[in-house]
C-alpha cells in the first residue's frame, strides 16, 4: 500500500507496555475521545466513499489489483497503528470492494442494511460472547432460546402453551442459528439422515454407526433427496458431506412457473417406491425463493404428499422466509408451517450483517438425534446450547436479530419486502414494455431474470429450425454474457447473470440477466437508468 | 424489561419514512453526532460494566433469568428505538451476560481482546462484503488469499517461490475461513475421506457417489480416524456427519504427559493392516493444544508414522498454533509443518472476536475434492473463495485478522503468548506449594488442570483398597464440583472444570479444575487470590 503523507513514519515496536495498551480499555477523557475519534472514521469515512462511488466498484482489473496483496511474510514487529490500519482500509481497501449498498447494485441477494445493524454488530464484538456454553455467554444463551422462539413462532404458528413450554426448555431445541443458508440446509438433512437411519435392535444409528452398517440393517443401498431442478447448490454439497452421494440429490422437474411439478413429485415417489425397494427416500425440499428466479415451491402440495407417503420434508427459505411478515404477501409462503424443518437467513431480507443463517424445526424433540457432549462444556442435562450445532465456537447474532426485531417490527419489514415486491413487478412491466429486451421469469417474490433479445433475432428465432435455433440462442447468450460484463465494469450499476434450462429437451442453457430488489432505495427510476444503460452499452457494441 | 426512566414512551410507528432514516446515512452535523453518541455508550457504557463487575457475572439464577424471556410473539409496530435498545443491552443485558474480559475469568479459551478488534469488527460490519464471491468482494477475496497465505506460510513454511505461485493464483487454496474450529476439523476430515475413497474406474469418488458405493469399489467395510483419548468433541461430530459413523474415531492411549502414546498409535495401524484388511485409516489426527489440558502430541513423530503407512495427518491446532509466533516456544509444535492440514482459530490465541476458524492445506490442490459449482456464482475458473468451502455465504474476518496482524506483529503475538505459558508455570509452582491442592496436569502450554486434595483423604488413598479408593475419589470429584460451582456462584472468579480418565483401567473419571491463562493481565497474584477464595470456600463449606 501507498504510505500516507498523514501516516506516522516512526519504528514500531511490539513491547509489553505497548501491548497492555490494546487491552486497558482507556481510563481518560483524552483516550476516550481517540477511541471515539477512530468510530468515526469508521462510520463517516466509508459513508463518504459509499456516497462518492455509486454502482459496485470503481474498475481495477483483479489480475492488477491481486499484484499488490502478494505478501506473505508476518512481520515481526507492528507495521501500522490502529489509525493507520483504519485509514488504509477507508482510502485503500473500501474504493476496491464492491458496494453492495448501492440502490444500483441489483444483482445479488447482498444490499444495503439499516445503520444500526453496524452499532448492533459492535455491541455484539465488544462483549464477545460465546455461546456454545452458559459458562461463556450465560443471559445470552437464555436470549437466543428467546429469539429462536419469536421466529419459530412465525413459521409454525404454534400456540402459546406450547411456546411457553419451550421457549426455556434446555431439554428441548425450536432451531439453531449457524453461519448461513448452507449450513442450515447441511443441518436440518444432518437431522433428517439421522431420524431415518435411528437406532434399531442392536444398530446405533447411522450418526454412531456409518452409513455401511445404516444401509446393511436397513437393507438399502441409496438414500436420495428430491428437489426442484432449482434448488440452491447447497443441498447438493450437503448430500456429499453426509455420505449419501451428491448425485442422489435427484432435480424434479419444474413447470412453466419455476416451481416443483407437483406430479413429476408424487410420480418419482411412486416409482421408487414400486420398482427401488433398496432405495429410501431422506427428504422431499421444497423452496421459498429460489436463488435463480426468485420462484415459490407450491408447499401445502408439497406437504401433503410426504404427508401421504411419510417423509421428511424441509424448506429452504433462506430466501423467501421473510415474506412471512408481510400480511400482503404471506400468502405466497402458504403451507410452510406443515414443513419437518425450515431454513432461513438473517442476513439476506432480515437486514442482518454477514453472516446469520438459521434452521427451524417443527418439533421440538427433533434435533435430538445430533446431540454431542463433551466434559469441559455442554454436559448432558445441561442448557448449553452448543450440544446440537453443528459449530461449536459461536458469536451472539441473535443479540443483533432481536434488537432489529424490536426496531423494526413485523410492520417494518413488511414495509421493505412490499417494496421489492412490487417495484420488481414495476421493472417487469418496464421489461416488458421495451423493444431490447424479454421478460424470462416474471417475479413472484422480488426476484425477476430477463434478457437482452433483439427483434431481428427474434423473428429469425421463430422461422429456424433446431440447428438454426441453437444458434441463435448461442448468440443471444453472447450478446447477454457481454453487456452484463461490460456494465459490471463501467460501475455504474450491477445487474447479475445466470443461465436457466428453459429449452428442454435441449441441453443449451439460456443466459439471462437476473435482478435481485432488496434495496428500499432501489426505485423505478434507477432499473429505468439501468435498462438505458443496456441499451446504449448494447447500441455501442453489437 | 423494565422500562428505563428516560425512554420514550411515544407511541412508535413502522412508516416508510422512519424505514428510509435507517438505510440512508446522516446527512447532517446533528445527525452525525447522534450516530457517534450510540457508539460512545456502546463503547463506554459496556466498559462502565466490565470495570464494574469483576469476575463472570453477577448472581442470578438461570431459571429466574429464563422467566425474563418467554415472550414469543414478534410485535407489529417497533417496541423500542434504537438509543433504547442499547440502553437496554448496556443496562440489562450486560450485567447477566459472562465479563469474559476479566482477568479473574480463568476458565475457558475466551477472553479479554484488545480493544481495535471491536473497531476492526465494525468495519467489516459497515462494509458488509459476502466474500462466497468476488461479485460482493472484489478486493476482500483478493485480501482473503493473502492472509491465508501469511499463515500459510508461518505453519508450513514453504520457499518464496511457492507463495509467489499461489497467494492470488484462482485455482489452487492453502486453506480457508470457517466458523469455528469445529467446521475446520470437518473441513480437513470431509478432504481427507474424499482424497481416500477418491474416483477409481467408473466410480466417480465418495462425494458423488456415497459412502455405501465407495465402500464396495474399495471393497471395505470400515473407515476409521486415529486420534488421543484426548481430542476435541468436534472430531466425533465430523465422523458422524461425514458418514464414517462417530463409533469409528477411535481413541489411542494417551501416555503419563497426555500426550498420544506413539507406540499405542503404531500397533493399532499395524494391527488395521494387519487383521483387518476391510478397514481403511482414513487419518490420524494429532492435537496440538488439548482442550483439557493443553498438551501437545509428539507432531513429528506422527508425521514420521503417518508417512511409512502412507496415512493423512492432520493437525488439530485450534488452541496452539498461534505458538508458531513465539520464537521462544515455537519448537513445542515441532513437526507441524509436516501435516496435511492444520486447524486454527482466530477467536482463540490471536484474540480476535467470536467466530473465526481456519484450516489450512499443505499442498495447495488438496481442496479441489470439495469443490463446487453454481450458475449464478463461483463459476468454473473463476476466482470465488465459495468454490471450497463448506459454507456459502460469509463475513470478511480475513479484514480483521490482517489487520490484527499488521497492529500486533508476530512479536506481540508472541509476548501474549509466552506470558500466557509462564504465569501458567507459575501457578504450577504455587498450586505445587499449597497442602489443600494437588497439581494434575502441569501446564505445557497455558493450561493446566488441579484439584482440591485435602490432606486427610491424601493420606487415607494411600493405604484404600480398591474400593475403599473408588469412595474417596467419588469424595473428592463431590468437593471439586461443589467449589468450583460455589466459587462461579459467588461471581468474584471463574476456573472450568472437567473430568480426566487418570486412574486406569478404573472407569472412574477424576474431577479437575481447569485453568486457562490467556489475558495479559491475569498476574500470579490474580491466580493467588483465586486458590485463597478456594480455600476459604473449602473450609467454610467442608
Amino acid at each position: 500500500m501507498i504510505t500516507k503523507k498523514n501516516q506516522s513514519t516512526k519504528k514500531l515496536v511490539a513491547d509489553w507496555d505497548a501491548l497492555m495498551r490494546v487491552f486497558i480499555r482507556p481510563e481518560d477523557d483524552a483516550a476516550e475521545c481517540k477511541l471515539l475519534k477512530y468510530m468515526e472514521q469508521i462510520l463517516f469515512g466509508l459513508h463518504d466513499f459509499l456516497k462518492k462511488h455509486v454502482g459496485i466498484t470503481e474498475e481495477v482489473p483483479l489480475k492488477k489489483l491481486g499484484t499488490r496483496f502478494t505478501q506473505t511474510k508476518i512481520r515481526k514487529h507492528p507495521e501500522k497503528k490502529l489509525a493507520d490500519v483504519i485509514t488504509d482500509l477507508v482510502e485503500d481497501i473500501a474504493p476496491y470492494a464492491v458496494n453492495v449498498a448501492s440502490p444500483y447494485f441489483v444483482g445479488h441477494m447482498t444490499s444495503a442494511i439499516p445503520f444500526f445493524m453496524v452499532h448492533l454488530k459492535t455491541i455484539a464484538a465488544a462483549l464477545n460472547q460465546n455461546v456454545v456454553k452458559l459458562e461463556t455467554s450465560k443471559v445470552v444463551s437464555v436470549l437466543e432460546k428467546q429469539v429462536l422462539a419469536k421466529i419459530h413462532r412465525l413459521i409454525f404458528n404454534k400456540n402459546e402453551a406450547f411456546y411457553r413450554q419451550h421457549v426455556q426448555n434446555p431439554n428441548t431445541a425450536l432451531g439453531t442459528f449457524v453461519e448461513d443458508g448452507t449450513l442450515a440446509n447441511i443441518t436440518a438433512l444432518w437431522v433428517a439422515r439421522n431420524r431415518l437411519l435411528c437406532p434399531f435392535k442392536d444398530f446405533n444409528g447411522v450418526e454412531s454407526d456409518g452409513i455401511q452398517r445404516a444401509f446393511q440393517v436397513y437393507g438399502i443401498n441409496r438414500c436420495v433427496v428430491l428437489v426442484s431442478a432449482l434448488h440452491h447448490y447447497s443441498l447438493k454439497k450437503a448430500g456429499g458431506l453426509l455420505g449419501i452421494g451428491n448425485k442422489n440429490v435427484l432435480p424434479v422437474e419444474i413447470d412453466s412457473n419455476n416451481r416443483i411439478d407437483i406430479t413429476a413429485l408424487e410420480d418419482k415417489i411412486k416409482k421408487i417406491h414400486a420398482k427401488e425397494k433398496k432405495t429410501k427416500i431422506l427428504a422431499v425440499v421444497g423452496i421459498a425463493g429460489t436463488t435463480e428466479t426468485g420462484t415459490v415451491d407450491p408447499l401445502r402440495n408439497i406437504a401433503n404428499i410426504c404427508s401421504k407417503y411419510g417423509i421428511y420434508f424441509h424448506v429452504d427459505a433462506a430466501w423467501g422466509g421473510p415474506t412471512l411478515m408481510s400480511e400482503k404477501y404471506c400468502h405466497i409462503l402458504d403451507g410452510i408451517h406443515l414443513a419437518d424443518s425450515v431454513t432461513i437467513d438473517g442476513h439476506k431480507q432480515f437486514y442482518m450483517p454477514m453472516s446469520c443463517g438459521m434452521v427451524y424445526f417443527k418439533a421440538p424433540e427433533q434435533m435430538d438425534v445430533v446431540r454431542y457432549y463433551a466434559n469441559y462444556v455442554i454436559r448432558p442435562g445441561s442448557a448449553d446450547l452448543g450440544m446440537k450445532t453443528l459449530s461449536g465456537s459461536r458469536e451472539a447474532v441473535s443479540l443483533i436479530l432481536d434488537s432489529a426485531l424490536k426496531i423494526m417490527g413485523t410492520k417494518g419489514y413488511a414495509l421493505l419486502i412490499e417494496h421489492g415486491i412490487e417495484t420488481a413487478r414495476l421493472f417487469a412491466e418496464e421489461i416488458r414494455s421495451r423493444k431490447l429486451f424479454q421478460l424470462v421469469t416474471p417475479p413472484e417474490l422480488n426476484i425477476l431474470t430477463y434478457r437482452i433479445f433483439p427483434e431481428h433475432l427474434s423473428r429469425k428465432l421463430t422461422v429456424a429450425d433446431s440447428i438454426e435455433k441453437e444458434r441463435i440462442n448461442e448468440e443471444l447468450n453472447h450478446i447477454n454474457l457481454t453487456i452484463q460484463r461490460l456494465q459490471r465494469e463501467k460501475g455504474n450499476s450491477f445487474v447479475s447473470r445466470t443461465a436457466l434450462a428453459l429449452d428442454k429437451p435441449s441441453a443449451q442453457k439460456t443466459v439471462v440477466l437476473r435482478a435481485v430488489i432488496m434495496n428500499p432505495m432501489t426505485t423505478i427510476e434507477i432499473l429505468r437508468q439501468i435498462l438505458d444503460e443496456q441499451e446504449r452499452i448494447y447500441d455501442r457494441t453489437f
